[in-house]
């Protein structure tokens, strides 16, 4: 998916919702639990009731490697579910030297059918690169994330700049706008401004409103830029709305919510 | 495996070498493509060939999951494979917010029967704390790389300290030497005797020898400690040794040179 049609896609749903799939098998309401796959059960039923407000889903890796091949097999046919007009995002924060790094790039964008992986910065310049290198396909990095760790490194201060601004002022340069985003987390509303003034126009996948406490509002007025430019991504407070047999229909409801309020903010 | 089972196999094997199973299906000897499972025909015959001169075998996840749902199946065989006398490490440099890393923690150390993961330290203490938590475990934290990268971020300096040994010192603080590694790159030898003295007593786990250039004797030198400290990684030298039907054989005599050159160090 292009930048383009990206924006086209925002425009047209005047939402820049991200939907997370972090499926976990254990909190899946019961009458889908004699599914012969009850996450992707799940995750359809999510799909085709969130899709009208969204327009990108994020597959959170580790809980279907959690599950094993079993787990795998439903990221594979989540993956191939969300339609062409969605961004399909993998949330697997891999990164390695070049060589490995090529494999990574090679798992989730040729074997696998996503646009868009999430990547971790520390290990540099080539381990960034070979993602970077595909046509039509989005780099996420990893700039200032949602947790309370981000205290510990990210936050380093040198001389007037925190890592995280070193890193994203370096990773910019090694990509543009139209292939490399960066993950943002939404609790850190206090930097936010700083964060759009440094990078101005790419865009920023903004993890932790919902149950992690970001405000949706702030983010918004603080971050946004002339093309939107924000994905900002809600996985819990969305697919485990209601844990009965309403969970789509509840999880369409907040979807909704947001879709509304983000209406507002365009 | 715990820290006193691993010195035990080292001073019984004299020999502190771990074997990495980067096994690039495109890279497999012809005679094995007709395998149902090449990937895991090629490590097994690997495995059989190098167990009597390495400690550890190294599976770097990237080049299972470039094929798919078929490459996570030669995994699970694979480590399923290596006998409880070796520590089985997944290269797999995870890293996420807390929720997410358990998820990751339940998928190598539960899910899959590994004894070791590699994770990146970049969103700090709650993404490395759940690897912790299991008991007769390892995390593996990336320390210096063995990459050019390694220069951008982790040879930042703030004060007279690198990034990579603020992160080390407050990473050692949340583990110990029984259930906390490092990754130091065998490239960077001139930082060797530094990163040893900072960190006297954990493993470190030591990638970089063979195709990336890294000195065996010069590591063994400057950072062998008391309990011999260290796993050095060899994998393409040793699984690529010869791409005809005498892989195996060739891969074998490559790991008893680098276990005769060890026996001499310890």
């Amino acid at each position: 998916m292009t930048k383009a049609e990206l924006i086209q896609q925002i425009r047209l749903k005047e939402s820049y919702l991200c939907v997370g799939l972090d499926t976990d098998e254990s909190k899946i309401p019961a009458h889908l639990l004699s599914a012969a796959d009850p996450v992707f059960e799940f995750n359809k039923s999510i799909i085709d009731a969130t899709l009208d407000y969204c327009v990108a889903y994020k597959i959170n890796t580790a809980f279907y490697e959690a599950n094993g091949l079993r787990g795998w097999q439903s990221m594979e046919k989540t993956v191939n579910y969300i339609p062409s007009t969605h961004l399909k995002i993998a949330d697997a924060k891999r990164g390695d030297i070049g060589n490995t790094a090529t494999q990574y790039a090679k798992a989730f964008f040729d074997t696998m059918a996503f646009d868009a992986i999430t990547v971790a910065p520390y290990m540099g310049r080539d381990s960034i690169k070979p993602f970077l290198e595909y046509k039509n396909k989005w780099t996420i990095v990893l700039g200032l994330t949602s947790n309370s760790g981000a205290r510990d490194f990210e936050m380093l201060k040198y001389d007037d700049e925190y890592l995280f601004e070193k890193v994203m002022r370096a990773v910019a340069g090694w990509g543009n706008s139209e292939n490399l985003m960066f993950v943002v987390g939404a609790t850190q509303t206090d930097l936010f401004e700083r964060i759009r003034n440094l990078i101005p126009s790419h865009f920023f996948l903004v993890p932790g409103i919902g149950a992690q406490g970001g405000s949706l509002a702030v983010i918004s007025q603080k971050a946004k830029n002339v093309d939107v430019g924000l994905l900002v991504n809600s996985s819990r407070a969305i697919i485990y709305a209601s844990g009965e047999t309403d969970f789509a229909e509840q999880a369409k409801q907040v979807a909704k919510d947001y879709q509304a309020e983000m209406k507002m903010y365009i």
